[in-house]
């Protein structure tokens, strides 16, 4: 956090609603936001002893002793990912979990939050008693256990995930906007360092057939959840993925293993990966036809839509949230592109009339989320947040009634539309389509 | 993980002892590693079904549905903190718990494995309970609470934090070479993913009085663990961190909030944080008096020595794991610095007569840990692996003889001296003194 050398202006507009230039902050110029003056302190206080905030309970008593794995604080017990069960107790396996994107900052979803989408629930999966097979098209039919695949190569890579069917309570599903916290609206989405395999150092000690231009991945849960991706996507930067932020997979990921395609839809990187089968064509298996497949006005439906779309969202203020009261604030949020990298990020206080140029957090790096802030003077009047991504391959983030006319009615996969967040007079944030 | 348009030799060298160039995996080459060919499999099997392994159990029965906030698989159980107290149940919250790396692999360590330093047991803290005093040579004194705190601007990085006495197994402390596991001997740096309010707007709006030169850094621990820090690092890139990994600051590393200064070492960066004073001169509180300072052979101790100095070490081959006989193996590990970044790290597998450089993952990030990587063919034979990092501002690793010259027997903080393995024609991993 280099301080500029020049000064900005305090307070300087960048657009309407209140919403000042990106370095504002960073200029300093004592923008008060909201510190209580302490009356009667003297500013020579003795060095040490207690001073200021009477000695709390915790400096009076020896602390908690050490322990192997941490967890959070018990007074972040409330942060947890929100849970939907569509089938409910029939299928208890089937659904979601969701980050709840309006507790957190930053970019990396801790372990313990990754989102997860699973069809039959996640297999207890003793990694002794797992292996990966390569098959089909190959010169050489190889099986791996782990002990095997853990002597190989790796690679590090910071990626997002998101479910292809994330951000659904804002599609063509629900007519009306649905007054859930922004992390049931965005939470499928969520982001790791990952360590893995290169897949194309396997298929090639496996022997690539001239004819083989697709794969079956298979995974080794209850659903045998199963996906047919093309060779150029696992020659290129596809993993097979080990560790999930510096510790082994988490069972909700995959644990022992998962494929990894950057920048597409979730479901593709195969979770529990027991077998990959090279094929000469898609194997259209019912994780690609039955569904993740978006129905179209005309009543087709596009099949094979892998990378996932250049997307933002505000998660501060959101839903889920509390306003303070007027003054100065940080508006900040997420964005992310499955084609590449963020290029920029916009913010509207005025509900998409003027739109000034966030900030974004470096580095910025493909396929992962990019968090970008923005100061913004509230005063106190009703106002229409709102971000737009735009991304290095050109893709500009649409508003929702675009988004909206590409589908038939219920369609709820690669929904990309902008986000728009209402805030009342009276502090209230909504979600609404506008 | 982009292919190289030029494929490079086979199993070029590029030092002694089987180190081999660090582009070798990139360029394919049907390197087998440990992968079982498959007789008797038709490569045309049909595309689902059972297949290659036998269905396991884990596909025969749904999963287990889902939880609020996730924990790693039951079978990793032993994957846990190294702890160490040396006073025993007289002191159960004084002493470390430690990053086991040997069970590890990328850059950022998950918040569960992050080590911890506490001096009188880990606080439970009541953030509605707690508040952030700023005081001493300021124009304002200001308290702040959680909720006012959570209004400002915000900064995210990636940065390792090293506790002063990190390594102390290799130190002067002890004069033969301890049989542990890596993540006992190097285990107290971890690195996470960092949000929070950076220390210099705070300042100013306080109001920094001419004659401030210094600032004391209080925490809310019952050892009032307390540091002194020069004013310059509190404005340029100190921050009050709030987030770890994107979730709230975890009790052991300072929850709700903690002091964090890149680079310099880990008990700087005061936890739990209660109050910061702005005075003239350092305060020479009882942390930096009694202990963190270095002893030298002539009886004199050096004082505020605050940046971690270059370092890195192999993680993979090391103590706590085992070789599975001769072959081509992945020799991995990380390096940082407190002095800028990484700009190179070299590997020997012939204890120090000749030297390969290592593949670096990026992004390389200051103040971050970096990945190495190189592909090594071992013949079987005895060798002693080392690790020598470089960093930008040209720093270079000593090997243990010249850092160990420069204290007194026993001193053990700042240990950074190049970590040696001996491998064993039997496969056993040694740590010794080279």
């Amino acid at each position: 956090m280099p301080l500029p050398e020049k000064p900005i202006p305090d307070l300087e507009r960048d657009a309407g609603g209140g919403l000042m230039h990106r370095r504002t902050f960073l200029a300093g110029g004592a923008l008060a936001v909201g510190a209580s003056a302490v009356a009667g302190l003297p500013s020579q206080a003795s060095a040490q002893g207690a001073i200021g905030p009477d000695q709390p309970l915790w400096m009076k008593t020896p602390g908690a002793p050490f322990r192997g794995y941490g967890l959070p604080s018990r007074f972040e017990e409330g942060v947890a990912r929100h849970i939907l069960q569509p089938y409910g107790e029939l299928s208890p396996g089937a659904g979601v979990s969701m980050t709840p994107l309006q507790a957190m900052h930053g970019t990396i979803t801790p372990n313990g939050l990754h989102f997860n989408r699973s069809h039959n629930g996640v297999p207890d999966i003793d990694p002794d008693g797992h292996k990966l097979l390569i098959h089909g098209l190959v010169d050489r039919p190889l099986m791996f256990t782990m002990d095997q695949l853990m002597r190989y190569p790796t690679v590090t890579r910071t990626l997002f995930i998101e479910c292809s069917g994330n951000s659904f309570f804002n599609s063509n599903l629900f007519p009306e906007a649905m007054q859930v916290p922004v992390g049931m609206i965005h939470g499928l989405v969520s982001a790791a360092e990952w360590t893995g395999i290169p897949l194309a150092i396997l298929l090639d000690e496996a022997g690539i057939k001239g004819e083989a231009k697709w794969i079956l991945a298979e995974g080794a849960d209850a659903a045998g959840m199963s996906r047919s991706v093309p060779i150029a996507k696992c020659l290129d930067d596809a993993m097979i993925a080990i560790y999930q932020n510096g510790e082994r997979v988490r069972p909700e990921q995959g644990y022992p293993m998962r494929l990894l395609l950057p920048g597409y839809e979730g479901n593709m990187s195969v979770k529990w990966l027991r077998r990959i089968k090279l094929t000469d064509a898609p194997t259209h298996t019912k994780d690609e036809t039955s569904k993740y497949t978006e129905l179209q006005p005309d009543g087709k439906s596009r099949q094979f839509t892998y990378a996932m779309d250049v997307k933002s969202t505000i998660t501060r203020p959101a839903t889920g949230l509390a306003m303070q009261g007027p003054g100065l604030y940080e508006v900040t949020g997420l964005a992310w592109s499955g084609n590449g990298s963020i290029s920029k990020v916009e913010v509207s206080a005025d509900g998409g009339q003027s739109w000034a140029e966030a900030a974004l957090e470096g580095p910025v790096l493909p396929h992962a989320l990019v968090r970008f802030r923005l100061p913004w003077q509230w005063d106190g009047g009703p106002v229409v947040l709102q971000s737009r991504a735009h991304d290095t391959a050109g893709n500009i983030q649409p508003n929702r009634s675009d988004w909206s006319r590409q589908y038939a009615a219920g369609q709820l996969y690669h929904c990309n539309a902008i986000q728009s967040w209402s805030i009342a007079a009276d502090g209230e944030i909504k979600n609404v389509y506008s």
